[in-house]
């Protein structure tokens, strides 16, 4: 059974949610946190929900066999459309997501336009919509696929002309509506943050990441079961991922501001 | 065992090798075509070799078991690091790549400097490199990898602003060398060939679209072995994928040419 010194487990399609890694090893510092990219199969906001559904599955039991005491789905595509099945898989092991998490925070800050931005995946599945709608019925939200930023992210053109002009276009839409906050709902759309900041007029304008807001869930979480790890050393950190590719080494430390020491290959099919 | 008769299969990471089902379409219309794309774990360039060679092989055993006479392989980045394994896999069955009818086409119009341009797997591996220097010793060769042109094409951005300075970003260096062709290294890249021909100043420059030379190829080969179907009539068209995402129709019809009819889901996990 998982106590309060078991690893914390996050997971996502691929490298982007090492910043959702990164938010829980600079809120909880003393934490073990156990990661998994499914990099073999990236990316995961093109397919089909049954296909995300089952990848899910597969890994929340991985996770389950290596002794988490809790899953953090850091992937929107996943928290958009196979959270059913992960909670599921999961049984009584306590289960947040990012979705739910970026939710909370727009609406403790009592915002009522709200800009999204995803995947194909998260933005067809009108997850956020719904979270938001829950928490607060008056919301009114403009949401819009932007599948060229994952590419841009991963090639590393962070904050050139291309760049820019493809916010531009992503973005216009959401600006005229006069969006009071935006929620960054895809683990890489973080490294844009300057970009958008310099191409929004409205410099009041709230950008929600939500790899802060899980990260803030987690900790209340864990103190509400007491499974905080007490311990006064700094916790691990073990990478686990599906596929080694190109350029990754580079690209994960990138995201996770950090050098890896500890990276395992393996095969969940 | 196939004959004359049996269905030419084709098969690609995704959806871009319906460009060379097309070829092969137009060049030989009396042929059934059985195309597999693996729209579940698409794309393929951005993996490593060894995940690339195993869905390789999976396709492989199951086109294989669908019956077909010849194995044609869309995929650059497929051609580029798993050609050893399909082959194997294989047996007896015929199969043909991309990669060498593209040089084949190549060296049989003299070109001496030759731009290649393709998914990171692909010039990573440099499978061009090799096989036109196998042909032609002399042959000067500038590769560069565009990994945004597939998202590009995926998210039907042809021909605009962000397109033409992404396309001049890749291209500048080649064009700097004085190359005479550019092999299009990719199946998703044809869709850029007017987009191109704007950016590059030397107007004679040949561009070379291995689609419609692995059509040509498998047209001589099926001759030589006895296996040209003699049909009057024209040849049904199968469609085969691992995952139908978002917008699949569309974009399958995009590249194809032409309304899709048939299209199945198979699970190769």
């Amino acid at each position: 059974m998982p106590d309060s010194t078991s690893p914390i487990g996050i997971f996502d399609s691929g490298i982007g949610g090492l910043t959702v890694a990164k938010a829980v090893a600079n809120l909880l510092p003393n934490e073990q946190i156990l990661y998994f990219g499914d990099t073999a199969r990236v990316p995961y906001g093109i397919k089909s929900e049954e296909v995300i559904r089952k990848y899910s599955e597969q890994i929340t039991r991985f996770l389950l066999r290596k002794g988490v005491k809790m899953i953090l789905i850091a992937c929107n595509s996943v928290s958009a459309t196979a959270l059913e099945s992960v909670l599921k898989t999961a049984g009584d092991t306590p289960v947040l997501n990012v979705i739910e998490a970026g939710a909370d925070a727009v609406v403790a800050s009592h915002f009522k336009r709200v800009g999204v931005i995803g995947t194909l995946a998260t933005t067809s599945s009108r997850a956020y919509e719904k979270a938001l709608r829950e928490r607060d019925p008056d919301i009114r939200i403009i949401s819009r696929a932007c599948p060229m930023l994952v590419p841009l992210a991963e090639e590393g053109w962070i904050d050139n002309e291309i760049t820019r002009l493809t916010l531009r276009e992503y973005l216009k839409p959401l600006e005229k509506e006069g969006m009071e906050a935006l929620i960054l709902g895809c683990t890489h759309y973080p490294l844009f943050t300057p970009a958008i900041r310099n191409l929004i007029k409205d410099k009041d304008l709230k950008i929600i990441d939500s790899a802060d807001s899980i990260a803030a869930a987690a900790g209340n979480a864990l103190e509400t079961l007491r499974l905080r790890n007490s311990s006064a050393e700094s916790g691990s950190f073990q990478c686990f991922v599906s596929d080694r590719p190109q350029r990754f080494q580079e690209l994960a430390e990138r995201f996770l501001g950090r050098t890896i020491h500890h990276i395992e290959i393996v095969d969940l099919e």
